[in-house]
């Protein structure tokens, strides 16, 4: 085999209670997890990890961002939303080219990698360019570019609205890459920022090819009562009587989700994406996500953009998804920190529709790793790991992420992405382009 | 000067704006801040630490912790409040002993000064050992022992209860040692651990002898509503009935805290201390510090203990004080980043009475500093130097922390305490009395 983890604490999520093993070995050979078990593999491996003090877990999933806008963090935070939005972050984001996205792009891999994300489903525009960051830097990138599109059936088709946002292009181009490492996500915007003949041509486009969708979902409780005052219908009902969500894919937000529309996105496999510390940021509400699971929908977690988090720290997100849904209930016990992991792994695979390739530490699964330093104050002692990684671990505590057997990041350096050279053009290209 | 801090971008938080200094130059002297400024000083410094790239802040200080309960972290978590109480966290916590809380005291001092604290508002019980600890490490330390007491004014005049929860003892052998780094709050655990003649005897002891005091403050809401039952009065009111106000001090959590509570600890000169990540982690419900801040209360920020956290990182309180403000009241302005940093540095200076000794970096005060190291992928890049610390900085980007111009930590590494010991004695001494 490649590589061996030996005596590593392994968080498998194969099993219901997390599946600890405790002083396991676990093998990669070929990119894929060959051996998980208690017991020493008998086949030799080229290079052993010791994984005393360390806990080894399935790479995290950010299951909705918006990687390139790692540019604006931190800028006009904590102004009222529309001024937020109209006056500060839309104006910005105007002035980016192909080029100064790549850049972005990179510059949000680097973090997300650095605190233990393999894999991204991700929604934004120069989409070309982040697909060729996420080629290059070796994450698992599942991308959209969220199209917005206010047109009249009359004055396209179906086939020719979908090229006026690009979904060809991007599908022929992307879908599929290095064995399926890169997948493209048929998505709109959102309902409030498109018109039925883009929601149809997506829906089309969707299940001619065999795509999933990503959108954004009653994200604000605006953005939900004007689509109920405008068609009589909430937006998951609406986009479903277009079509969007006969193929499944990913609702992002879904803050003011009903219990009909949950049952709705339920049926037709839809997750949810519960993205706790940017709704909180943005003020737009809690989500039910109790309620949701309860009604049989699959819940994963994302960080949404850097822009109103303001990190790409799963690990946080983890811990603010837990203390969201105690405080909503009054009760300790409404979300526990398995839970939390659950929709970090194992069902944020599910969003993705990569279940059957990552999420868990199973043999046959690709070699999506990540090894968290438990040797740390904040992480001794250590009654739970599980509890220990939700409350207690920051993404910080990484010191090795992998992506199907390849190293990306190690103790602090990055393998596949050159970080000074980012940093340099972060600072100047991308800054004096767009703040100058 | 002894050390001088070169071309660092330092965050005074000595002007209403936070006063941020870039490219400044910060000199120390004899324990004491001596310059701040944009120039190089004349005076020569035996060290000089280059700052390019950090950030200089004033030390954090958490003002309601329970230091020793490191040793609970990550036990019995997720479960119902009662449960997780009464059949573990008393049972485990009547185990131990003097020697095994000095030890768990180390252990949670340590974590406490690598995420950059300087000084603690400390609660529980085998005090002399946390103070012995608290001594040898160099931090600031305020202590108090909870005092809890069921007794009927019969049994003990004041001065006899006042002993019997050890109050002078402790107060005669700790309270201004090293120059004040080491102080003694008055205390009772709370209103409904206790009955009026401690209440007033601890009055009586802090006023005679010009202590604060220490109170843990409407946290659940059955705690405010069965007073208001059994005594017709809220606990703010029914404590200050007896006194305990008269001398100002601090009110832990304040959850349940009426308008007209507020207004009366305003008036009374103390300080409300807000712990959002244990509110949210207990179910306990969301203070309204927005309403407090408007009435005139003094709001600072506190870790509650790592039991119910899991970790002692006041920057992480930080990002979540200001998402539980923003997501209470729908409004991302709700409150800002600075908000939060001045919760965690000058308010908290105030809630300790320290407020004329540190919680700034202005010529005068105590050399109580932290350098934040700014270079790193999610700190990168930095449009606003608040907003990083707050809401994309953690614990764990701080690169050192000096308490008097005495550096406690640096690069990872303890200077005034035995890192590998105190883990040893935890996983050999603790570990086994408690739980075996």
């Amino acid at each position: 085999m490649d590589t061996l983890f030996k005596g590593v604490t392994a968080v498998t999520m194969s099993e219901q209670d997390g599946g600890v093993i405790k002083d396991a070995f676990v093998g990669v050979s070929g990119g894929k997890i060959s051996y998980v078990g208690r017991e020493i593999p008998r086949e030799p491996a080229a290079s052993v990890i010791e994984g005393a003090g360390k806990v080894l877990i399935p790479g995290l999933i950010n299951a909705h961002t918006h990687l390139p806008m790692a540019f604006l963090r931190g800028y006009a935070d904590d102004s009222p939303l529309r001024e937020w939005l109209y006056d500060h972050v839309f104006p910005a984001e105007a002035k980016l080219t192909d080029r100064a996205v790549e850049i972005c792009s990179r510059a949000g891999i680097a973090e997300a990698v650095s605190f233990g994300t393999t894999s991204v489903s991700d929604m934004y525009s120069h989409l070309d360019s982040i697909f060729k960051a996420a080629d290059e830097a070796g994450i698992k990138y599942s991308g959209s570019n969220g199209a917005i599109y206010f047109g009249e059936e009359s004055d396209f088709g179906f086939e020719t609205c979908a090229d006026t946002v690009n979904m060809r292009g991007m599908h022929l181009k992307w879908h599929g890459v290095d064995g399926g490492r890169l997948r493209f996500d048929a998505s709109i915007h959102a309902e409030y920022t498109s018109s039925y003949p883009l929601w149809e041509a997506v829906a089309e486009y969707a299940i001619n090819n065999g795509l999933r969708v990503h959108v954004h979902l009653s994200e604000t409780k605006k953005e939900h009562e004007d689509c109920l005052t405008k068609y009589g219908l909430t937006p998951a009902q609406l986009l479903d009587c277009h079509g969007l969500w006969k193929n499944g894919g990913t609702a992002a937000h879904c803050v003011w989700l009903t219990q009909e529309d949950a049952s709705l996105l339920a049926r037709r496999g839809v997750s949810a994406v519960h993205n706790p510390v940017s709704n909180q940021k943005l003020g737009s509400g809690t989500a039910d996500i109790a309620m949701m699971r309860r009604l049989g929908v699959n819940a994963a977690l994302g960080t949404d953009g850097v822009s109103s988090n303001n990190n790409l720290d799963l690990f946080e997100e983890m811990k603010a998804a837990c203390l969201l849904a105690k405080n909503k209930e009054r009760d300790p016990a409404a979300m526990s920190a398995l839970d939390a992991l659950k929709m970090a792994t194992v069902c944020a695979a599910e969003a993705q529709g990569r279940q059957n390739e990552c999420g868990k530490i199973a043999p046959g699964y690709d070699a999506d790793l990540v090894l968290v330093d438990f040797d740390r104050p904040h992480l001794t002692p250590c009654h739970s790991v599980i509890s220990g990684l939700v409350y207690s671990a920051r993404g910080s505590d990484v010191v090795m992420t992998m992506v199907r057997g390849k190293t990306l990041y190690k103790d602090g350096e990055f393998l596949t992405i050159d970080w000074e050279k980012t940093k340099y053009e972060l600072a100047h290209e991308v800054m004096p382009l767009v703040f100058a």
